[in-house]
């Protein structure tokens, strides 16, 4: 087991890597909790959850929307849920997700803690104080900062993980290591086996240590004026390609870093041997480069939440362990994008 | 013209009474501005707005809804904002509540701004940074804290207002007075004629002096712990009044103050003559004290979200311009209410 203290102006969290699901009810906070989690997650584990009034949303970014969130505040009201009162998010980025947005906007703002059950949730969403749902077809365009109290991420339960989410969970444990972490980065790729075998010491190692790079990353920049940015690696291209295609979050994620580490090269900034580097860890992980790009791809780009005007935000790589950010026109990436298509 | 400067931990807001909306495009930040407007209020004054896209919400209570969020959230996305976007909300509280919980919302956060329109959002809604939308019948249990970075107060605006509204306003003031300030209740008091006339010299000097008691109150308490706990004067019945009865809110608090100074009087805490000074001048403003009271009153009281486990924090009078909370169980409101009934 493995502890982290996350401080941040706006408040603190514990982070505790490889505690279990049934040590949670030792964490709780306030008068009286309340669970949510979704349908997967309860028939796996609901028997192991701590005593608790249980709300079930549907598995899946279908359920990212205010309408669940107005649902589930008018259950808490109907249950007579106050200010006192602790949420207990059990689940993926969806549910934590939820749960956070639940928690800053009921009453005006209650306690929050998670159980992150998917290695997706275990390296990104969980940490760091975001939370979002969709509106249409605009993702994450609706959401706050909000610290949860704890973050519990239970390896063993990432055995029961779907293939094709347990792969999107490496991609963003990837990303850490490609923008801060030369030294992962390669421990990542000598280690595949083991990883793709969910080998639980070294993903609690793992997990830890990209852990280690977001909190340092969100606590220099906990509103994403600067630094944070930096976790942004393969993210315009990856939401876009997210939605585009259907295809799990971290996958995308893989899509949009090997299509920013191209620009980067194309750039100067990224030396060919690094790339190859990268590219061949997300082939190794079973992941086929795309080579088309579905049509509405820039329509997309342009919608991304991280867009300043015309131009946005664009995180490149230097090196394997380095990322800076620079601000590109749309007119850029579209010229980019054509050139590769 | 009055300022105020509102200062607190979260941010800072500058209150200006007897701006003109005409003046407002001097007040705005950010790179391209947004309005939120009700129908109404775009009816009688869009002429005078800043250029801007401009969106309208159906005015009235019925707007408050997460649904109506989601759908500007969306809107603002077809139009491009961003972070950098700024909202302007022009209308009354319904449209400073869902203005500053989609400010709150978009993109994480984004800065706006408000011209209050109506008496009761300028001297109540408009400041101290409550945003809140309902969940079916459960009111303003969804919401956020968020400072506007201005309010203008237009005075002129308040001679369209209907004469309900108007007197709406006028409970919010004086409950202000009742709570903290009795001179103010007393000038009120010797100036009914002129008040209810629309005078604009004496009402922009009533709501600055109004929003003076407000704005130190929230200074000293802003996430209402504690003082400003005292500014929920006659709303624990009010709330219920205004959702049992279909009344404006203002008038719903009159009637809750006048139930909550009864009960101070039963306690010991209120001379009688002070509840008398209080009860006539409500009913100078053509108020009619409730006396019969609808079914049902004690569960809205007890879904009210000021409640704590099974008691609620009730605010009693101990005299004109001064006031103080008590935890009270719902057995002692039931009694009361009994016994009144």
């Amino acid at each position: 087991m493995r502890r982290i203290d996350f401080h941040i102006e706006a408040g603190e969290s514990l982070i505790v890597v490889g505690e279990s699901l049934s040590e949670a009810v030792n964490y709780l906070k306030g008068e009286n909790t309340f669970i949510i989690t979704d349908n997967n997650v309860s028939r796996l584990y609901g028997s192991q959850f701590p005593e608790a009034t249980v709300f079930e949303i549907d598995a899946g970014e279908s359920s990212k929307t205010l309408g669940v969130v107005d649902e589930l505040c008018h259950r808490l009201s109907e249950r007579g849920a106050d200010r006192h009162s602790f949420l207990l998010g059990i689940g993926g980025g969806v549910v934590c997700d939820i749960t956070g947005l639940v928690a800053s906007l009921f009453m005006r703002g209650i306690g929050h803690g998670f159980v992150s059950t998917t290695l997706l949730s275990q390296v990104d969403a969980s940490v760091g104080g975001k939370t979002g749902v969709n509106s249409g077809f605009y993702k994450n365009v609706i959401g706050t900062f909000r610290l949860p109290s704890f973050v519990i991420c239970d390896i063993s339960m990432l055995k029961t993980l779907p293939e094709s989410e347990y792969v999107s969970g490496l991609g963003e444990l990837i990303k850490s290591a490609a923008i801060a972490d030369r030294d992962l980065f390669f421990e990542i790729a000598g280690n595949i086996d083991r990883i793709m075998n969910r080998d639980t010491d070294i993903l609690e190692r793992m997990v830890y240590q990209s852990l280690r790079i977001k909190t340092s990353v969100v606590e220099e920049d906990f509103t994403e004026r600067g630094v944070r940015r930096l976790l942004n690696f393969g993210h315009t291209f990856g939401h876009a390609i997210e939605m585009l295609g259907d295809m799990p979050h971290g996958m995308a994620v893989m899509q949009g870093m090997l299509l920013a580490s191209r620009w980067s090269m194309l750039r100067g900034y990224l030396s060919e041997s690094d790339y190859r580097e990268l590219k061949s860890l997300i082939e190794a992980m079973g992941i086929t480069p795309m080579t088309i790009f579905p049509g509405g791809l820039i329509e997309l780009v342009r919608g991304d939440k991280k867009k300043s005007g015309t131009n946005v935000n664009f995180v490149f790589l230097e090196g394997i362990g380095k990322a800076k950010s620079e601000i590109v026109s749309f007119d850029e990436i579209d010229a980019f994008v054509s050139s590769i298509e």
